[in-house]
């Protein structure tokens, strides 16, 4: 598979802006520490994402249906957290 | 300008994922709170934005470069933000 510059940079690019959610779910299952955290950002983000999701399906475009459908479960997992830690004393 | 319903799709998940960052700034910039927000998130995510923003500008696509440029922005504040007060004690 010839794989042009380009297409390796949005390869990388994907993979580090979607890669870049696991070490805030490991920190937040380790720490429990949420309060820094914004929760309206999550709900923008994981409905932006849910949106992407839409996009690369009606478009058939594959690498945004995978990228996007990875970063919409973490970005969930640390939206799950973010409310069930909301109230917890550190 | 007629705008298919997909590209308005793709427009509104690119307001929602670029704009859920402008909570987050304002929560950290508000409360200095960063203990629970991941450094090697925002290191990746800033790269990979840096890189989206490159592909944008090889293939000359104004909205991901547009779209990229303003996440960069408000990644880069949080970053810098959570590296300012790291050893802050709230």
């Amino acid at each position: 598979m010839d794989m042009s510059t380009t297409e390796l940079v949005g390869l990388v690019a994907g993979c580090l802006t979607t890669g870049s959610f696991v070490p805030q779910v490991i920190k937040t299952l380790q720490t429990k520490d949420v309060s820094g955290i914004s929760l309206v950002m999550y709900i923008a983000l994981c409905t932006g994402i849910t949106l992407w999701l839409i996009y690369g399906m009606i478009n058939q475009q594959v690498s945004i249906i995978v990228a996007n459908g990875i970063t919409l479960i973490l970005a969930l997992i640390v939206l799950y957290l973010k409310i069930r830690y909301r109230n917890q004393r550190l």
